[in-house]
C-alpha cells in the first residue's frame, strides 16, 4: 500500500507553477464542478484543479507528484459512470481538457492525430470534414473526451462492427508518473514488438499513465446506410433477429440495440417530441444500423430483405426503415432519449453488464425476477448493445414512490441489488463491466470476482507503471489507504 | 537477471514424472527435431522435451520449474520465424501439441474453443463444419499451432478485414510460473474489468505464461467471394488501387496482397505447375479478394466495378477475376508459392517489416537501393500484406553464387543488413516486426528501438508474471545470463 503525502499550501504553488498560465483553478467555487461526477454519486475534495496545455506541463506535473508522492487524478469530460474521474478527497485533478488539438488527419492512410481533451464530436467532425469515418458513437459524445475514452475502453452503438476504443486505437503518447513520456503515436497496422503497452493503457482507467495524445484509425464512409427501427414479440425474437441479420449483412450490420416496450413509455411520457415509428405497440425493439460501401441502394435492399424474411418466420412483428436521412436521425435520437428519459423516474440503479449474445433472454428473465422479488415493483428498463452481448440493466425505482426520500431509499439498495444482478451475470459467464470500466464503483467487486493470481498480476502491472501509486489511488483496485 | 539452474538428472525424472505416460522424449534421435528452428538459423540442445496432455501436467510442469529455477521454453508447432520457440541451450522444451482438442465449436455464439496444441488448419475446419469463418490464415497453416499463433499475435492475409490474431481472441486459459492457471475461456465480445492481461499474453512469445487453450472469434461465411490477380505498373499504382479498393468495397476487402514480379519470375522457374494468371508481364501484381454477405454475384460485381475504374484510370495495366473456385484457389497457391520459391535462388536475408500504407513506395524503393549498395547483385523481393503496410523484404542473395560457401557469406550479413533496412522502416514511423515477433532473433534490436522507460516497463512487466525469469528467457528481453 503506497504511502501518500497530503497536499500542502506549499507543494499546491509548485503544481500550479508547473501547469503555466491560466492552467490552474484554485478557487472552491470554480473547482466544484471538477470534484463531482455527473449523477452526483461520487463527490470529491479537491483543492486544486490542474489543466496544462502541453505533454511537457503533464510531464512536469507527474515528476513533481511522484516525487513528493502526491495522488493526482486524471479527468477528461468528467463524464464517466463508475467514478473513475472523482477524487475521494483531496487529491489534485489533472483535467486534461485543454490539450484538445487536433493534431493531424491523414485521410489517405485513414489515420488521425488527436490530444486527449478533445470531444469525442470534435474528433467525429474531423474525421467526417476529411470524408473519413471515426466509428465510435455514444450518448455523451458531446463531451465526453477521446482521452478518457481511451482510458476507459469506451465502447457504444457501433462496437458490433468496428471494436471499442482498444481496436481504433493506433498509438499512444503518454506520461509515466516520474515524467517519462512515452512516444508511441505510431499510425502502423501491424507491430509485433514487444508486450502490448498500448493495449494495457487502454481501459486502464487513469491508473497507469496520463494519455496525453492518440492516434486513431479511419474508416472510409459508407455509401449508404440503412436504419430500420423494428418491433419484436419477445427477446428470444431478438436473438433471432441477430443471427439473421449477422449472416444476411456480415460486417454490413453496423450497430443491433435492443429496446423494451417500457423505456419508450418513459421516453412518450416525458419527451412528448418523440414520435413512435410504429403503429402498434411491442414487448421489445430493435434498433438496426446497415452500411454499404456499394451504393445503388444495396444497404437498404440488405436491410428490407433481412426483415421481410424474419417477418415471414414470426420474428419480426413489424419494422420502419428510415425513408430519409432525417427519419433515420429520428430513430438514433429516440435510442439516445432513452437514456434521458429515465431520469423523469426518479431513482434507478444501474448495471453495465454483458453476457454470451444467446444468453440474452435467460440473464434478463432472471436478473428481472431477482429484483423484483428483492425491491417489489421495481421497474427493470434492460436496454443496450444486443449484438455485443451488453445489457445495460437499470432498474427504475417503483412507481409510486415519488419523495426525494423514496429516491434516497431505493438507491440506498444499490449495493445490494448489484450484488444480486451481478451474481446473475456471472453464472452465465458474463462480465460486470462491459462498457464503463471499475473505477471506484466496482473495485471491491473486481477483488472478488479475479483470483487471486489475477489480482497479483494486476497489482505487480500496476507497481511496474506506478510504483509510488500517485495515479488514481484506489480506482480499479482498491486501496486501504485511500480515504 | 534471474539466476537459474541446470537441469540435474534427478530434475529431469521429475519433470518427466509429471508429463504423464508418453509425455517426455528424453532420446537424442527423437528431440533434434524440436531443438532445431525450420530454416536450421537456430538450434538448441534441450535433453528434454515434455508433452503434457493436461492442463493440470502443464501447472505441476510450471510450478517445478519455477521452484527448482529451471528454464522451460514454450513451443507449438515449431514454425516460428525469429527463434522464439528454440532453446539457446540446455532449457527444457514444453511442446503443446499433445494438448490439440477443439473443445467447443458454439455456431450461434459465434465461438470455438480450442486447445492450444490444434493446428490452425484444425480450427479453420472445425470453423467450416459448423458452418463459420475462423478467418486466420497463413502459409504455414497446416503444421502452426493456435498457441503458438496466439503467443506471436500471427497476422497473414487477411488482416485486413479480420485483424491478427490479438482481435480472434476472446479468452485465454494460462498457466503461470508457479502453476497458478487463469481460467479465463470468456465468450464475451465486451468485457472491461481491469487491466488487458489477454491482450498482454497475446503477443508475449511464451515469455509471461503459457497458453493452453482459448476461446476464439468465428464469422458468418461470405456469400460469395471474388478473387483477382492484377497487373500493376508501379508501386505508386498499387497504393491508388488499394485506396480505390478500400472506399469501393469498405469491409468487403478482405485481402490485398503485393508480390513482385522478380518473385513471380522465381516461381515459374522452379515451380513449373503453376502459371500466370495474365497474358503480359507486369513490375508489379496485386491479389486482392473481395467477400460479400450479400450473394447475388455481389462481389465479383464490386471487384469488376472496381478493376474497371482503376483500369480506366490508368492504375491497373490487366487483371483476372477467378471465374471459379477452383481458379481462385490457384491464385492463392501462387501466392504461397512465392515463399517456397525463394529456397531455390540460394540464402534469402528476411525483414517483417511495417510501415504506414502509403510509405510504402519510398520505403521500397531506398531499401531496395541501400541494400543493393550493401550488397551488390543482391536481389530484393519484396511482398506481403499492402493492406496492412506489412511487407516481407526479403533479399535472395545474388544469381552468381551458387556454392554452399556463397551462401553462408552471403546469409554472415544477415545482422549487417537487417541493420540497415530497420533504419530506413524506423525513418518511416515503422515497424522492425511487423506480425513475427522479436524473438531470439530481434531482442537486442528491441533494446535498441525501445526507450529506456519503455523497455522497464517490459521488464517490470515480466517480473510481475515470471519473477524467477524461467519463461523463455532470453526471448523478446535480451539477457545476459542466458547462454
Amino acid at each position: 500500500v503506497p504511502d501518500l503525502k497530503p497536499l500542502t499550501p506549499g507543494l499546491a504553488a509548485k503544481f500550479v507553477s508547473l501547469a503555466g498560465p491560466h492552467g490552474a483553478l484554485t478557487e472552491a467555487t470554480d473547482i466544484a464542478p471538477y470534484n463531482e461526477e455527473p449523477r452526483g454519486l461520487y463527490r470529491g475534495a479537491s483543492p486544486l484543479v490542474l489543466r496544462p496545455a502541453t505533454v511537457e506541463q503533464v510531464s512536469a506535473i507527474l515528476k513533481l507528484a511522484h516525487d513528493e508522492r502526491v495522488a493526482i487524478v486524471p479527468q477528461g469530460g468528467n463524464t464517466g459512470l463508475v467514478g473513475g474521474q472523482t477524487p475521494f478527497g483531496g487529491e489534485i485533478i489533472l483535467n486534461l481538457s485543454r490539450m484538445n488539438r487536433i493534431r493531424d488527419v491523414d485521410a489517405a492512410g485513414n489515420t488521425l492525430t488527436v490530444e486527449a481533451g478533445a470531444t469525442l464530436a470534435a474528433v467525429q467532425d474531423a474525421a467526417a470534414t476529411a470524408g473519413r469515418l471515426f466509428p465510435l458513437s455514444l450518448g455523451s459524445e458531446g463531451s465526453c473526451q477521446i482521452g478518457g475514452n481511451i482510458a476507459s475502453n469506451a465502447g457504444g452503438v457501433h462496437v458490433l462492427r468496428y471494436g471499442n476504443m482498444r481496436d481504433l486505437v493506433l498509438g499512444l503518447e503518454a506520461v509515466l508518473p516520474g515524467g517519462e513520456v512515452i512516444h508511441g503515436l505510431k499510425r502502423l497496422r501491424k507491430d509485433n514488438t514487444g508486450y502490448d503497452l498500448k493495449s494495457l493503457l487502454i481501459g486502464s482507467e487513469g491508473t497507469l499513465a496520463v494519455i496525453t495524445a492518440a492516434t486513431l484509425k479511419l474508416f472510409p464512409r459508407p455509401a449508404d446506410v440503412a436504419t430500420a427501427f423494428v418491433g419484436l414479440p419477445s427477446l428470444e425474437a431478438a436473438g433471432a433477429l441477430f443471427t439473421r441479420a449477422s449472416e444476411g449483412a456480415g460486417p454490413l450490420l453496423t450497430a443491433f440495440e435492443l429496446i423494451p416496450l417500457a423505456i419508450l413509455d418513459f421516453v412518450f411520457r416525458h419527451l412528448p417530441q418523440h414520435r413512435d415509428p410504429l403503429a402498434e405497440r411491442h414487448p421489445w425493439y430493435a434498433l438496426i444500423e446497415i452500411s454499404s460501401p456499394l451504393g445503388d441502394g444495396v444497404a437498404e435492399r440488405a436491410a428490407l430483405s433481412i426483415l421481410e424474411a424474419a417477418m415471414e418466420a414470426g420474428t419480426v412483428a413489424d419494422a420502419a426503415v428510415a425513408a430519409s436521412e432525417t427519419q433515420a436521425a429520428d430513430f438514433w435520437r429516440l435510442r439516445e432519449a432513452i437514456v434521458e428519459s429515465q431520469k423523469f423516474e426518479g431513482g434507478s440503479i444501474k448495471h453495465d453488464v454483458s453476457v454470451p449474445v444467446a444468453a440474452i433472454p435467460r440473464f434478463v428473465r432472471e436478473a428481472t425476477a431477482a429484483v423484483e422479488a428483492l425491491v417489489p415493483g421495481a421497474r427493470p428498463v434492460p436496454f443496450g448493445h444486443f449484438g455485443d452481448g451488453n445489457i445495460h440493466f437499470n432498474v427504475s425505482q417503483p412507481a409510486r414512490g415519488d419523495t426525494a426520500a423514496d429516491k434516497a431509499a431505493y438507491l440506498a439498495r444499490w449495493d445490494e441489488m448489484q450484488a444480486l444482478v451481478h451474481g446473475i451475470v456471472l453464472r452465465h459467464g458474463g462480465s460486470i463491466s462491459a462498457e464503463h470500466g471499475i473505477g471506484r464503483m466496482k473495485a471491491a467487486a473486481l477483488a472478488e470476482i479475479k483470483s487471486p493470481a489475477e489480482m497479483a498480476l494486476l497489482r505487480g502491472i500496476k507497481a511496474a507503471f506506478d510504483p509510488r501509486g500517485v495515479l488514481n489511488p484506489g480506482k480499479v483496485l482498491a486501496s486501504a489507504a485511500v480515504k
